[in-house]
This record gives C-alpha cells, sequence and structure tokens, in this order.
C-alpha cells in the first residue's frame, strides 16, 4: 500500500510520480546542514551522483546545489566560457534556444546550429560547424522535453574529439539522467547538467551538474573571474569536495530535506544495474510509440533513432486540441502535458514514463495510461464528429 | 504527538525545528507545476508574501525562486545595479563581506562601511558615507547569523530617503523576516531577501524576494541587460505575476513540495497577528539574554538596541571552545551552533531562538535549552578546572 494521498497519474516529462520511500525523505526532521548526521547524507549523496554517471574518475567532480535544473546552464555559462568566447549550441527544441539566451546573458557568442521540427543536426553539419571557427564549448540537449527528441550524444562527443578536441561536451540531461544511458568517463563527456525530479525521480529543487577534469581546469584557469557568484564553480567546488570527504562546510545552506530524498533516490537507482534500468525505459517507450502508431497518430519525432525513451511527443489529429484530449485523460486519472515548442504548442501532447511508472510494475502505470489514452482519443473524435 | 522521528532539537541560527503540519507537506505527491492545483496554491503562497511583510502595495512584487538565500543576494547583484555603480553595504559580519563580494562578481564597486565586531554603524557615519559619493543601493544585514547584530533598518531606510531618496533600500532578511518586525511598504524599503529555512519555518531550498515599485522601475530601466539568466528579475516577474492570478507560467521548474511546505508555514504565520509573533519572540530572547547574563558570559553584540530577537551569540568563557561545549549540549538533547565570524569563530556559540520553538510553548524548546545551556557550562568548566 502506497502512503501516498490518492492523486492522478502524473505522466508529464517532468516532475514524475514518486517512490515513498524518497518522498517520506522528503519530511525529515531539521537538521544542521553542517552537523555529523547530513554531512554524511550529503557525501554519500555525491559519491552515488558518480555512480549514476558510471564514473570512477576521482578528478570528475559533481555539484549538487539548491535551483531549478536551469541554474545548471548558469553554471555552465558563468564558469566555463568567456565573454566573447565562442558556443555552438545543437538545437532540436525549446531549451537550447534557452540555453543559448544564457550563454548569451555571460557574454558567450551562442551560434544555434538547428535542425528541422522533430530532427536533430547531422554529425556531418556538427563537424562541418566545428571547422568553420574555434568553439570554448558546444551544447547538447540529450532529450529536448519540448520535442522528445534524442540526440546522440555518444557519436557527438567521439566527433568533437576528433575535430576540435579541446572543445568542451556540455550536456543538458534535464530530461535523460536516470532513464537514457550516459556513460561520463568512457564517452569522454565535460558536463552533464540535470534536475532531481525527471527520470532521477526526486521532487523538483536540485541542480546537479557532473564536471571532467579537463572542465575542472577551464574553471579553475578563467582569464576573468566567475561571472556569477550563487553558480561559481569555484565557490562550490570546495564545498562539495569537503562533505564529499566527510567534513562539514558552508557556502550556501543546502536544502537538507531535498538532499535526503535524492540520496534515497540515488540509493536505489544505483542498487541494481544502470543497464538493467535503461533497458526497462526502452520497453516501455517502445510500447507507448507502438499505440501511438496503432492509433494513427504519428510522432514529433518521425525517426526511431531520434527518439527518446523517457517520453513521447504525439502529433494531434487534425481538429483536435490539446484541450480536447487532456480533461479526458483526467478523467481516466492521468495527466499528460500540453505541447510546448512555440511554434506548434497547440497540435501536440507529451507522455512522460519515467521512473517508479516505468520501473514498478506493480503501478501498471505505463499500461493504464496507453489505454486511457485511446478511449479518450475516441471519445474526443467522436465529440468532435471526426 | 509530533508525526516527527525523535531527535534532538535543532536550535541553530536556521535551519529551526518545523511544525508538523510543514514538515508534513514535504510529502506532498506528485503535481504537475502548471496544474490548477497547484498554480493556486504557489498563487497564493506569493500573495500570503506580501502579508509576511504587511505590504498591501500592489505594485510591490514578491518573488519565490528555488535556491539558497544566496541567490537572493545575485538577484540584487545582477538586476539592481550594473557595472562600474556604487553599492554601500553596511557591515555587521560575515555575511556583508559575502553580499559585498556578490555585488562585486556583477561589477558593482562595494563600499563597505564597517562597525567593530557586535556593534552596527551608526547613523551619523551612514549619512556621511551617503553624502560622500552616490550609490545606486545600500544594503542592510538585518540581523547578521555570524554575530547576533540587529540592524536599524526602520532608522537606516528614513535616513536613505531623507539623504539619497534614489539609492535602494536592500534588506538582507535571511535571520530576521518571521522574528523581527518588517514593515515594507511604511518603512518604504524597496528590498527584503530572505530564505525559507529559518524564523519563517520551512525547511531550506527557497529564496524569497520583495521588491519595492521603485527596485522594479530599476531593473526594467536598466541600461544593460540583467547580469544573470537564473536569478533575472526580467524572467521571473511574468512567471511570478501571472502565478499570482492563477495562471500557470514557466520559466524553470519550481520546487512544488517546498512551495507546499511554505503555504503551509505562511499560513499559520499569517493567520495570527504579525506584532504577537515579534513579541513572543522578544519575550524568548529576553530569557535567553537573562540567562547568559547570569552566567556572566557576554554576548557578541553588547548593546542592548544591537542585539537580535531570534539568536544569541555567546562569547565563551576564557579557556572554552566551542568543541568543550557544544557535544554537552547534544547530550542533553539540543543542537547550538559554533561561531561563524572568521576572526574569532572558536571563541563563541550561537542559540537559534526561532519559529516554532519559541511559538510553541507545549515545546519548551527555550527554557529547557537554557537548562542545558547552564549545565554544560557547569560541566565544561569543571573538566577543564576551570
Amino acid at each position: 500500500m502506497s502512503t501516498q494521498a490518492p492523486h492522478p497519474t502524473l505522466l508529464i516529462p517532468g516532475p514524475i510520480e514518486f517512490d515513498d520511500a524518497v518522498l517520506n525523505s522528503m519530511g525529515h526532521y531539521a537538521e544542521s546542514h553542517t552537523a555529523p548526521g547530513f554531512v554524511k547524507t550529503f557525501g554519500e549523496t555525491l559519491t552515488l551522483v558518480r555512480k549514476l554517471f558510471q564514473s570512477s574518475n576521482p578528478a570528475a567532480q559533481p555539484f549538487v546545489v539548491s535551483g531549478s535544473g536551469t541554474l545548471g546552464w548558469d553554471m555552465v555559462a558563468s564558469n566555463l566560457i568567456e565573454r566573447g568566447e565562442n558556443a555552438l549550441v545543437l538545437h532540436t527544441g525549446y531549451f537550447a534556444d534557452s540555453f543559448a539566451a544564457c550563454l548569451e546573458t555571460y557574454g558567450a557568442n551562442a551560434t544555434q546550429l538547428k535542425a528541422p521540427i522533430g530532427d536533430r543536426p547531422s554529425l556531418e553539419q556538427i563537424e562541418q560547424a566545428l571547422k568553420e571557427k574555434t568553439y570554448k564549448l558546444l551544447t547538447i540537449t540529450h532529450v529536448d522535453t519540448s520535442t522528445g527528441v534524442l540526440s546522440d550524444v555518444k557519436g557527438v562527443t567521439e566527433l568533437v574529439r576528433r575535430v576540435s578536441p579541446e572543445t568542451l561536451v556540455v550536456v543538458d540531461g534535464v530530461c535523460s539522467v536516470g532513464c537514457e544511458e550516459i556513460a561520463f568517463d568512457a564517452w569522454d563527456i565535460d558536463v552533464v547538467l540535470t534536475a532531481s525530479q525527471k527520470a532521477i525521480g526526486c521532487p523538483p529543487g536540485l541542480s546537479i551538474v557532473m564536471t571532467s577534469p579537463r572542465a575542472v581546469d577551464r574553471f579553475r584557469n578563467r582569464k576573468t573571474p566567475p561571472a556569477s557568484y550563487y553558480a561559481s564553480m569555484a565557490n562550490w567546488m570546495p564545498v562539495m569536495q569537503n562533505y564529499e570527504n566527510f567534513k562539514p562546510s558552508y557556502f550556501a545552506t543546502p536544502s537538507t530535506q531535498l538532499v535526503h530524498a535524492l540520496h534515497t533516490t540515488l540509493t536505489q537507482i544505483t542498487s541494481r544495474p544502470l543497464s538493467e534500468r535503461f533497458a526497462a525505459h526502452t520497453q516501455a517507450s517502445d510500447s507507448v510509440k507502438a499505440a501511438v502508431a496503432e492509433l494513427g497518430l504519428s510522432q514529433l519525432a518521425p525517426k526511431p533513432e531520434n527518439q527518446a525513451h523517457g517520453m513521447t511527443a504525439i502529433y494531434l489529429p487534425e481538429g483536435l486540441l490539446p484541450t480536447d484530449v487532456l480533461p479526458l485523460l483526467l478523467k481516466r486519472g492521468v495527466i499528460f502535458a500540453a505541447g510546448l515548442h512555440k511554434e506548434i504548442a497547440t497540435k501536440y501532447i507529451r507522455f512522460g514514463h519515467m521512473g517508479v511508472s516505468v520501473t514498478d510494475p506493480n503501478r501498471n502505470h505505463i499500461n493504464s495510461a496507453i489505454a486511457s489514452l485511446k478511449e479518450a482519443f475516441s471519445e474526443a473524435k467522436q465529440a468532435k464528429g471526426l
């Protein structure tokens, strides 16, 4: 029996449903952020972040900071690139525009390499762009939450290492960490930034950033001071290192309850082989995509190799709006999200299939949501005479 | 009967002990940040922030953003002052140094007006400083958590309005909001920034910032773009306005569970006259200060008018270190904090008396802690042969 109050099943691309133990960790009694109990929890959490990213390089550095996933962009833009330097932003949806805006706020020149909606820039296009200019960093949205497009992080990183080895590879993994494979060391990635509330299965409020030794060197050897205070890696790094060595440290008060919840969910996630977790997400995703095809609907990302495994963006049939379909899903006890990509927001809906909704078969969330989706479409079409 | 697991009583100057209902709100089931239920909760929370600050001016603007209290400094430094402009930082402890560092990170020239440890700059000194240069803003640490020094926010604000009316008055209220009187409109303050985890009684993880119409004009009429992305008031303001009008909006995912907890605690706080709350904190503070005097000990802030009401910083007798006393307090089930001010950190301890520990007499936290303090000092002195 769940300890949670009855509620509709939340199947949006984050926040997602919680495991009971994770949610119960949010109710942890008051603790000092510098007392041994919490220091141990925070220190272990940082070590668990390394495991989550399959990283065993002690010179890599994880950061866990109070804030939304967006704060990770500021950490990159204010520490790893300087005013007037170039960033190449691979665009697969809404979030690349925002990341580019963040980079430019701190003075970088952001060049966006855009693909048509539902597609991603090809390796050939990226190679050409990298040869035209010197880029201090390149950003990839691993899964763009607005389109459900999956990027080829491994392939892009290999390309960058071959063509422009000093360019930092920065992965926005907000909608991918915990459901898409990421081998931080093996793929030689420089930064993965993510948030607590998507496939990691923790409530929102923590920004999680993993940095390579190359990225650490970059912010340590800046010509100019960090361009942010709260998002300064130089301010946070000694704090993270102290906590991971079980020594209290202070720069700003951490979100003690959220850190407990993150500790609980990362302990669960890393207690089983990550490959099993990724396989479970692929299997759930295959079921959803098969149901979409069966309904005669198409996805924003038509090519299978471009399709995320933790969410599906579904074009509505001509004549239907998200406001026609979402209430019929809610009536059946399931919450999907409306479209987010500005140009086509009213033309599609988004189905998030991540975390416990996928890994806990007793919940039957995915099959039940697929059944509700079929019923809701049928009812909406009838109501509209389609 | 509390629903919380048994634990030592946390009486540090934040985080503090929680009310059961507040902590239970942290376990709220998963919700979409743009669904009607959460939108209502967040919108009401923003309105409750206005009440907390005794503000009824609809042109004032509250912000509630995921992050530590420190993020409020970045919001000020990156929005309300521009590169090369002057800020006057009134120094009453550690936190003024950090706020100045934050202001300088974003390019402001920060001039610190320092008082000896335990004291605060006089109104005469501030007036003289204001006449020497044009300051775009002045910062006051209402209560410096490192020293327990209380500033005269009302007096300083009156002075600024008289001598340099265009200078924004920025109050760091991290350790004061919820336990020291603040009349935002009546005193004509421009910014109060605070964090969720001190006298407000919510777990850590939310940065709360209240801005006057004058401050809003300032960031709207900048000559240069905002110097931060995540901390940009221009990015957050439409989101806050939409939520308060019960319309969903998105810039970054809010900490839904923490917002529920903040809603619960602000509902409790504002359901009774704030004057009663301030009086309860004054009364508890008087008891603590009387006990300190009775023990023959002195406070970092010797002048009564300089003494905070939510915490007390207590000099240890010659020959005792925090590590001699704090474990003896813990043995008696109560946690105080060590010193924080770099120059004298090993010479004092800090006793936080805020929130439910003060307002819920059934807990008997303050009297019990005073008794433990007396016993611990006696035991520590005996052990050291003092």
